[in-house]
């Protein structure tokens, strides 16, 4: 109906109206929602690199290692063109800490949410950013994340919000750990029998940045066998150097895409604010040095509050296992001292690889700020799942609850959507070990295991508890730290024991207070971690250790919740295995 | 109707009748034509292995390497069920010599007759060998032949059919070329700027076996640093042995699967008489020493005529190119000698690489055996490509008449069958070259290039000429041996020339009287080389250079033929690309 043109409705006023919408209202829409569109054009090759001084070949995106960095406002929605100019390898990226709500052909897990894209494709990312938090993304293909590829990404908040924290600058650090031998070498040793096992990482990676042959801090290492790294700053090697100036705060953010090594960050002589975890605000506090498992991201804040006549060091070094692969290094530079001004003493030391009351005390002091969402009282469904090392005809594997995850080539999105029955075993995998026998102290009394791909259908809507359950590997007093990443979704960490998860002693314990909000949690030796969500997002879902190749040894389990809720899933990304099949008229 | 049972079928007539059709008709069927269906279940999965002593990876099948041969009768159907085992590679199986006449899709030919088979899935390849001969199957996708992606494929005679030559015994050499560095590596490589070239090869392997730190006949080198090898036989580098018994006639079977050498095989003392080439028979010839190019086979008759008290060198080398490749070797093991009783002189030296008198002596006597077909006495359409070096953006390559053809993801079979125009240049690539103002014998003036992916369509039933010309390469007195392939189809070859072609002089040169039919040939430096064939096929072919890195570099052109007369061909090789999405409903 016409309003201020009436009843009638004239050209003219027509053109009135029509100027009105196109100029005056669309982007007065425009403005107060401050969302937009982000269009990316990625290619996905490798390259020769040198990350570490030592040339290599990386898996780079348009030329670049790591990746080009999105930046976006929370609101807006990303579009991601990836186009896989590789020679024979699929590819698929996935976004790690982002929940695709209503997406979630957009999680980037191959078998999972799509088929991997074949080499000269190209498939279309389109996803919403809802939160604002410190993210990144990595491919989740073979261990193409271990190859490189891999980049930030930042969701800063919508105009004219305000973060809970003050900083006047930022700073980005992406964290990961790098192996000279070839990520097809590595994969094939995992499936060997006997097993060969990838071992510790050559280099760990600031940005993409180490040094394997050299140190930068060699003057202050009683090992004279190391030389001083002797970088002009442009290699492909030489640290992205951190410039701050004196006496203001620095909003650090960190995120972790390692493939195996759990890290320790720490800046000589000072401390940090821990504000941000997994893109979820927490109650600062004050560190030292931070924890950080793959999968994990942080904010901190950092105050230039020391002598601004020195540098310091900022170092990450390995934690959780025997570390054989040096320190991490980068220069925090007190601008307008010299770059290449060293320290006036040695890097910060990492806290002893197996002291994990260390690592226990800082976990537990992340607690959800004041105004987080809290956790339904009650769950509706607990999943117990016992993390055990196994052998399957010889072959070493991880399993929950004895079952070794070996994805199908369909992806579960298309065939749990299709009802397509043969395309996974459709058992609803183990809810529970038997606990009562099942000694978590001592290797397994029987290693066998089987394989599996059955998918925990989760009522949608529901509350699901999930209790990671950690015991001996196969070796007698050997357990190890699992990072566990949720996709589709943010839980609730309700705690963390010693021993046996048990359902009358621990439960009390439980934090349904202010437990953080978070996308990855760890599990220690021989501990348990407690997880509540709710299953609100329709889509399948993948819950696994983020240690990759622990992950591709079957340490993983998939999650599927209100598939028959998503009225049209593009087909773009299911013309494979039996959905492709399905759509070419062939019979499954 | 009934016959001896009469008009009324009543059970027991009904059951003789049956039992008649099942125990004496299908058998006598079945004897007459002696054909079967021979069905192989394969996977196919990177392995640790030892080709020449030295620990790499492999692309085996069912765990082997070389993968299993593959023996059937003329008139037999092969069906491969082919299982990609690979974490995240495609794969693909080119059967190599076999015409697939009626099968298009199974020439195993990623990007033109399929779709790369995806990790997890299986591909059913189901063929009919029409023609006795000596063939093999390979990788044909990335660098996979390079990665020992490849095996024997045997075809005997039907039951009844006497060969043109009689022997006693049979043996079968596989020949090869191996590198240590990773085909991954070696392929970026060639797609970088600047370039690096894979270079010469570690080793040759016999049937999938070499010796790289050490010699079967060091003792016999003036080489002191090369030591003899102490091989107990089960080694997985041992070589295979090749027992004979004096005074009899021995079928060696040869075909190479090598990625970049020019071969020359000889046995100590012994001549060889060639009867067989890429699956035809010859005027048999004798010889000293037999060239063999990457994707040609032959059969040679060994009589075991000398000293029966020794056992005797089996030796390959490279030619073509400046050999940095150390010899392959094997014994000729005369029984009852032990095989590890060396023979009493060093192994047959090699003719220089680079004298190509030598090469084209022994070519040029390669003629049709008397009852071969011949070739129509004129051609419908002749297509000139000149072989040249290029840079494209700064990348080195190679092109046809300019064009380096880098292959589309949809493959050709679907899109043409389909006929959707933007899967690939639709417009004819060039017939010819500026054949005037063009120098074969200098480096190109302009050395810039194009990449295209157009398809020379031909009329069906028509005969092609292909005249392969050519050139120098980007450096100056640089002109290398290409050894081209045609898929679907054999050739004539009506003959080789030097400088460029020229249609006045060179074709009454041409032979039409005997020239050998064959699926593969090469052109020498700076020369020419005439084919001929008819196009009567239905599908498409690819026509290239079976040097892999070459091939890879753009040196390959794709012919189509009648794929309108193809009814139906199976979906289920045509999943990606634009043929996956029409079959998916999205829009292309």
């Amino acid at each position: 109906m016409g309003t201020t043109c009436g009843l009638t409705i004239d050209p003219l006023c027509r053109y009135v109206r029509a100027l009105v919408i196109c100029f005056i209202l669309l982007p007065c829409i425009q403005l107060s929602l401050g969302a937009k569109t982000r269009h990316f054009k990625w290619e996905v090759e490798y390259k020769y690199w040198s990350p570490d001084c030592v040339e290599n070949i990386v898996m780079a995106i348009n030329g670049q290692f790591p990746g080009p960095t999105i930046r976006a406002k929370v609101g807006d929605t990303i579009n991601v063109e990836l186009s896989n100019k590789l020679s024979t390898e699929g590819v698929a990226i996935h976004w790690h800490g982002i929940r695709q709500i209503g997406t979630p052909w957009a999680d980037g897990t191959a078998s999972i949410s799509q088929c991997a894209i074949n080499p000269g494709e190209t498939y279309n990312y389109r996803f919403r950013v809802d939160k604002p938090g410190t993210y990144f993304y990595h491919g989740h293909l073979g261990m193409q994340r271990s190859a490189g590829l891999y980049g930030s990404l930042i969701v800063d908040l919508a105009e004219g919000e305000k973060e809970p924290f003050y900083y006047d600058g930022e700073l980005n650090l992406l964290l990961s750990d790098w192996w000279h031998k070839n990520i097809h070498d590595q994969e094939i040793g995992l499936f060997t029998n006997p097993f060969r096992w990838v071992g510790e990482s050559q280099s760990l990676l600031i940005n993409g940045r180490g040094q394997y042959n050299c140190s930068l801090a060699a003057k202050f290492s009683s090992n004279t066998s190391i030389s001083q790294c002797k970088l002009r700053g442009a290699e492909q090697c030489a640290p992205k150097i951190l410039q701050v100036l004196p006496n203001k705060t620095y909003r650090l953010r960190l995120a972790s895409a390692t493939s195996l090594a759990s890290l320790n960050l720490a800046i000589g002589n000072h401390k940090m604010l821990v504000v941000e975890a997994d893109g979820n605000y927490v109650q600062p506090f004050e560190v030292d040095d931070l924890d950080i498992y793959s999968g994990e991201s942080y904010s901190v804040l950092l105050t230039t509050n020391q002598d601004p006549n020195n540098n310091y060091w900022l170092s990450i070094g390995v934690r959780g296992r025997l570390p054989q692969t040096p320190q991490g290094l980068t220069i925090l530079n007190y601008k307008p001292n010299s770059a290449s001004k060293l320290p006036i003493s040695a890097p910060p030391i990492t806290p002893v690889w197996n002291d994990y009351n260390h690592s226990k005390a800082f976990t537990n002091k992340i607690l959800a700020l004041m105004g987080t969402p809290k956790p339904p009282v009650n769950h509706d469904r607990r999943i117990i799942l016992l993390n055990t090392q196994n052998k399957i005809n010889g072959y070493t594997k991880w399993a929950l609850n004895n079952v070794s995850l070996v994805l199908p080539p369909t992806p579960y999105l298309g065939s749990i959507k299709y009802g397509l029955k043969n395309a996974f075993d459709q058992k609803n995998p183990p809810e529970n070990f038997d606990s009562i026998n099942y000694d978590v102290t001592k290797p397994p009394v029987n290693p066998n295991s089987t394989y599996g791909n059955g998918v925990y259908m989760l009522g949608f809507n529901t509350t699901v508890d999930v209790i990671l359950q950690n015991a001996n590997a196969l070796s007698a007093n050997v357990s190890e730290i699992h990072p566990w990443h949720l996709h589709g979704h943010d839980f609730w960490v309700l705690g963390y024991g010693d021993g046996k998860f048990s359902a009358e002693n621990d439960e009390k314990k439980l934090n349904l207070k202010n437990p953080p909000l978070r996308n990855s949690a760890i599990i220690f030796p021989y501990g348990w971690t407690a997880l509540r969500f709710v299953a609100d997002n329709p889509g399948v879902w993948a819950f696994h250790c983020h240690i990759e190749p622990h992950l591709h040894m079957g340490m993983g389990v998939v999650f599927a919740e209100g598939v028959d809720r998503l009225s049209t899933i593009p087909n773009e990304g299911l013309t494979c295995g039996l959905t492709g099949k399905m759509f070419s008229g062939q019979k499954n």
